[in-house]
């Protein structure tokens, strides 16, 4: 075999122990967060049929979407005319693909899985999805999604659960200063019609989008480009950058639209307020925000946005109400609400702010060192009892010096090492030394489960 | 949006939550039991680079393995000439794949991962591996694999840890009927010496590996089509057909081989069993068995298969102890002993049995119904409530028949219902009806707590 020097594709990681107990810590409050509130996992295989995903995530989001070569001699339905085009080429050479995101393959699901979930359908998913951008600090190509949906009502109470979970799982994070600010498309609209530019309602959307990254003056000048009237630019600022408590921004565009438009969305927006309060979520984190847009075309109603505030790295997470997710594999009606939360945005903030706690409880606590071949049935004997006491425990697999055993246990962090030498074993007695403080118990083999005892006068850490 | 009637390429699969649940009930008792042996997860990327992957799987295996398409214009650096022959023109437009198993990634991994890692290192990975096999019945294209190793020592010790625990978990699963079917590559190596064959070693023992699936007579006879002698496969059959407890297999097989031979694999088999009884294993599933061979090239010492007696789904995992697995990558002298388990014929095994648990409390407990909106706050109120008492809860999110609420909870086997008429607000009261017995308690708001006292009267099922 020849000798290669390994190393990862562009974009991809590896998991350490430690990383991967991280970020199981976060996944695990989600889940659990997510049951409490009534949702159910379901999980898609990571291959999707190329006709799934495809014309789903716009132009730019098709050129990302990783194909899989079909196997086997897959050249033997081309000719030589499809060589000189390689968009022609891939529909002959590729029919499946991997997974963009959790939405498509959720609808795709729920689409020939109907009967199986009666409505409305309260749905997590927590998977990878790939995408082939360009790799940068933080952005990878294969990174987790954490999907949440309630499909089949159009209720705002289901908008407020969600969002009040949201919140709930971040303060159990104990995520500094995130805001979820929430709008409404249908807000949007209204300013559209208000400025009398209701045919530009996606161009306004999708400038306003760009507010939170490139500041409110950058963004007008770009709608003046677009040769939209300062007068009307200026109507649009005062909706946009309005201030007070959500309350008072709500009535105060209430009393600007109200005169010519309809205020449907306004009042949606105050009963989820309501809703919102009713569920005790902490309000404070909670800022209608109309310059919140959502650049993604399917949302027709209520829209909101996570961010962490004074921090670099921006939306944690967002989401919306979409009417019509899944008509495209022929499920009609059905309405539904979701978000989506950044796994890898959430690690990043919780290590950085040094957020996340010991998870030692996973690790090795106890290892029986092993330096005498006469011992060895006591020590394997030992070894299994502490195991039965449910204390993970490791022996050492081969008779070395002491203290290279000693070595690997600091080296691991194993914070307890048992020792057994002719004269403890004489005694039928262990030492149990604590790693961190240097102290030693002698401990009856026969009454192994004072291990325990000690365990819970150092404070439990087992 | 063209509509299309939404279907799953061949050998893939969804999960539902049923399924997830059961699943992790799986994958929860064996990652228990790797920790409580002080072994600790990994977990690698998705995608491979190809120069990583292939020529290690042997020709049948790399034609197995999922291409990555280039992204962009993968024809630009080919030509004519590369049109003609697929294997060509695939070196050319693909240069990552989905992994194939979970052993060449841990040797990619560990090989740029050692410093991190003191020796011996312990890994736990469970992750899903994608292979282009013909689907069948229980034969799917991505499917989980659970994998252990310990390298980094040439101890027996290490070898009894593994194999005890993997009864350990067989045991905890109640896997009836299992039996860990236990040889050694050195002992197949004197076989094909004792009949003086021995440059038909590989042979020998690929033959021999047969033997499960084809009888020990069809297997003799392609020795005989290869031209052994009748009276040489006659000694092997003697050698191969022992009978009797481990220790009289083993003791028979040292006095027929030592006159001529070494006989160190037979030392190490009975230090190996003399292991697994000091670390309590339930020495009733293990079989020494000499027919064992295990195909895979790489391993070089104990090799062992774990079988499910009276089943027809076999082989659930095995594994064996390995020299070189990691040089490839440029890394000396790790020598190691792993297994894998197979996730989904476990699965498989403990859904035919019926041996899976009642996993009930991943799902709803409690439905708030809601036909009345003047009461909505009250019922927001009180779904927080329950959640803060970790009761998962939903609240009906529209106001629809009381009927059409309970199908529901019915449907979704919702095992309670609170219902708060005009009568029960007036007196600050709900309804808890219990929707298996069709009984009905009427608790206080303010008493909110009372409602575990329910539960555990119930069985405690919340």
């Amino acid at each position: 075999m020849k000798k290669i020097t390994p190393s990862l594709p562009a974009g991809m990681r590896d998991f350490s122990p430690e990383e991967i107990f991280e970020r199981k810590y976060i996944i695990d409050i989600m889940k659990n967060n997510f049951q409490k509130h009534g949702f159910v996992p379901i999980e898609t295989p990571s291959m999707e049929k190329l006709s799934i995903l495809t014309e789903k995530y716009g132009e730019e989001g098709d050129k990302l979407i990783f194909k899989i070569l079909n196997s086997g001699d897959y050249l033997k339905k081309t000719d030589s005319g499809d060589y000189n085009d390689y968009h022609k080429l891939s529909k002959k050479i590729t029919e499946k693909a991997l997974r963009y995101d959790l939405t498509i393959p959720f609808a795709r699901y729920i689409s020939m899985n109907r009967e199986k979930h009666p409505l409305p359908f309260k749905r997590y998913q927590i998977q990878p999805v790939w995408r082939a951008d360009r790799p940068q600090k933080g952005r990878y190509r294969e990174f987790y999604q954490c999907d949440v949906d309630i499909i089949g009502t159009k209720s705002i109470i289901a908008e407020a659960e969600l969002i009040s979970m949201a919140s709930e799982i971040l303060e159990k994070l104990k995520i500094p200063c995130y805001k979820i600010k929430i709008n409404h498309r249908g807000l949007l609209k209204s300013f559209a019609e208000y400025i009398e530019e209701a045919d530009k309602e996606v161009l306004l959307a999708t400038i306003i989008d760009k507010i939170d990254k490139i500041g409110i003056d950058k963004a007008l000048d770009e709608l003046k480009s677009k040769n939209i009237d300062l007068d009307k630019i200026n109507l649009l600022k005062e909706l946009l950058l309005i201030d007070g408590s959500n309350e008072n921004k709500l009535n105060y565009l209430e009393k600007k639209l109200k005169k010519t438009l309809k205020t449907e969305s306004i009042n949606e927006l105050k009963l989820l307020l309501k809703y919102l309060k009713y569920l005790g979520t902490n309000m404070k984190s909670i800022i209608i925000d109309p310059t919140i847009a959502r650049g993604l075309a399917y949302y027709t109603g209520t829209v909101f946005e996570i961010i962490v505030e004074n921090s670099d790295i921006g939306s944690i997470g967002g989401g919306g109400r979409y009417d019509d997710m899944a008509s495209m594999f022929g499920l009609k009606n059905c309405s539904g609400i979701g978000f989506a939360f950044g796994l890898d945005r959430i690690w990043n903030i919780l290590k950085d702010s040094k957020l996340i706690p010991n998870l030692k409880s996973n690790t090795t606590k106890i290892l029986v060192t092993n330096f005498d071949k006469e011992t060895l049935g006591l020590l394997l004997n030992l070894t299994s009892k502490l195991r039965q006491l449910n204390i993970n425990t490791e022996l050492y697999p081969s008779t070395e010096s002491i203290k290279k055993q000693l070595t690997y246990a600091n080296k691991r962090n194993i914070p307890y090492v048992i020792i057994i030498g002719s004269e403890e074993k004489k005694k039928k007695k262990f030492i149990l030394k604590d790693m961190n403080k240097g102290i030693q118990n002698l401990i009856s083999i026969d009454k192994i489960e004072n291990i325990l005892k000690v365990y819970e006068d150092a404070g439990g850490d087992h």
